[in-house]
């Protein structure tokens, strides 16, 4: 059985990574609606040969539809999600809207997929970094036990959509030519910086993007215990994130155990050979599906301690890719049902 | 008593930055004496309207000099510095060469001066990031007593010097003009990228620069029980290290402490308002002296932890400003004794 598919915010940045992964992995789609916010209605929008005109996100547009994948912010999925699954289209939810909701399991599919069989009309898909760091952490989890880590993120600019990026590129373009560079997306110039900014603060100090870190780890793992700290940090560098981890486990470690639990995993390949200056970085695994994990080392700092480096396209493994991924395991739930 | 000064290494970047802080500090110079290798021998370097003529780096070059600040890599500090010594000038070295030798104190004078009253010639200049992180380690340290602390870096490219600077304008130029880019300096192109990848690699998999932030810190706190753990990662910034770090202390944190702590502290300035968007970050904390510490908060990993976001400029309090700072301190030790 093939799905109706749908896309909300078909147009956004992580819309149009939808639209080639769905193609490129011969999703079973009998058809494809795309959707967007009133002002993008009436759109045309193309891949490869194909091409669909944009129709509006409203209630009703989700009638006939199997499943629909939303990435177009909290508010939309809050106000039209629930119309969508009441309608019988599952909803697979790229926003944070829902995530930590009792009801809607938060999937991973690599980690777990289980989680989705109680689904009740929408499943979430975690946050860009988490499911970046999970794709390292998991395999070490399985391999030793996760008691707690310590992270720091190196963001890109498409993270927070495609103007942001836009941003970047303008900015540079503007220093290319001697011209003011203009702020509007970040609130700070991000050509040349870094910005220690990434969603709202709250009153602990910490941002939105640090706690879901933390929350969505828990949650996923299915380990209430997990303590974790995570600087999130803005970059300028287009697209992949890369989280610097520091992780204690329950029981000892061991280097050639973690790098065999790591080169195991689905999620993530293995790319640590120091010696021929190989490691992970964001220009390498822009547009690719693994996750990279390197720089593995026992950590110094920590009991049962390992520090790792992982990067991963966060258009992909951190939204568009894990969306299709949990697409493709409800049609292969279903097929089993 | 004024100083007959030296600067080996005049040329590079860190020696522009000597010039020009010795003069904005007005140290007492009786002479300032500029020497490099052969190749620059015989240049003119001007710092407003003063100039000099480049002299040769040879052993009798140091006769007659007080103090010479050696900023010309460690092979040529291993080479001449115990020349200089031996001439009678007092040697302060910004390369890793002495600055784990029992013989040499390794000095942050906000932090130990006191250990510069047993030098025997030469006093060491830590690494970059170590200066930058104690800036907001030392004064919780004083506070809380720091066990442990984990850490990931952003550094400028003009840490590896002027050339790796030019690297990034190059690159970035090139694709503003759609041109192609030029890897040299950098294994792996740094415009928009990161590289987990400072100084060389050992065995345990840390870089030297990891390893240099452990050490240093123990030597430089008289802490030899310390625990840290870095990952060192060059980001497409100009100037100016940032580095996110998770710290455990012996005794119970209090954040308003902390921030007391940071906020009379001489190296550092508490730079932490979220709620209007204010951090430190690279472009403000440019040709800055004080460091700027920001992000504060109780670690959510860590018992007894603090979280906190620490930007200096690498090539001032992560060098040429902490030399000067060792010269003055040497020129008010020799005063009082």
């Amino acid at each position: 059985m093939s799905y109706r598919v749908g896309i909300v915010g078909a147009t956004g940045a992580v819309g149009q990574e939808l639209i080639e992964l769905l193609h490129r992995r011969n999703f079973p789609m009998e058809s494809l609606t795309l959707l967007a916010s009133k002002r993008s209605t009436g759109k045309t929008i193309t891949w490869e040969d194909k091409s669909w005109v944009v129709e509006e996100a409203v209630a009703s547009a989700f009638d006939g539809l199997d499943v629909a994948i939303f990435s177009a912010g909290a508010s939309t999925s809050k106000e039209l999600g629930p119309e969508a699954a009441k309608r019988g289209c599952v909803v697979v939810d790229n926003s944070s809207a829902f995530r930590m909701d009792a009801d809607v399991p938060l999937v991973v599919p690599e980690v777990n997929a289980h989680a989705m069989r109680e689904h009740k009309g929408i499943i979430a898909n975690p946050n860009c970094s988490t499911a970046v760091a999970l794709m390292g952490l998991y395999p070490l989890h399985e391999a030793f036990g996760l008691k707690r880590f310590t992270a720091a993120t190196y963001q890109a600019v498409s993270g927070a959509g495609a103007s942001a990026m836009q941003e970047l590129v303008d900015q540079l373009h503007a220093w290319a030519k001697d011209e003011p560079l203009k702020v509007e997306k970040f609130p700070h110039q991000i050509a040349f910086n870094v910005l220690p900014h990434v969603d709202v603060f709250y009153e602990d100090g910490y941002t939105k993007e640090e706690h879901k870190m933390l929350n969505e780890c828990r949650k996923i793992l299915g380990l209430e215990s997990l303590r974790a700290s995570t600087t999130c940090v803005r970059v300028p560098v287009l697209r992949a994130h890369s989280i610097a981890i520091n992780a204690e486990f329950e029981r000892p470690v061991d280097l050639a155990k973690a790098r065999e639990a790591i080169a195991g995993f689905a999620g993530a390949e293995l790319c640590d050979d120091p010696a021929h200056n190989r490691y992970p970085m964001p220009l390498d695994y822009s547009g690719k599906e693994k996750c990279g994990v390197g720089r593995l080392r026992i950590d110094s700092a920590l009991d049962n301690g390992l520090a790792l480096w992982v990067v991963g396209d966060q258009l992909w493994k951190g939204a568009a890719l894990n969306a299709v991924q949990i697409a493709e395991e409800l049609h292969r739930q279903s097929a089993l049902a």
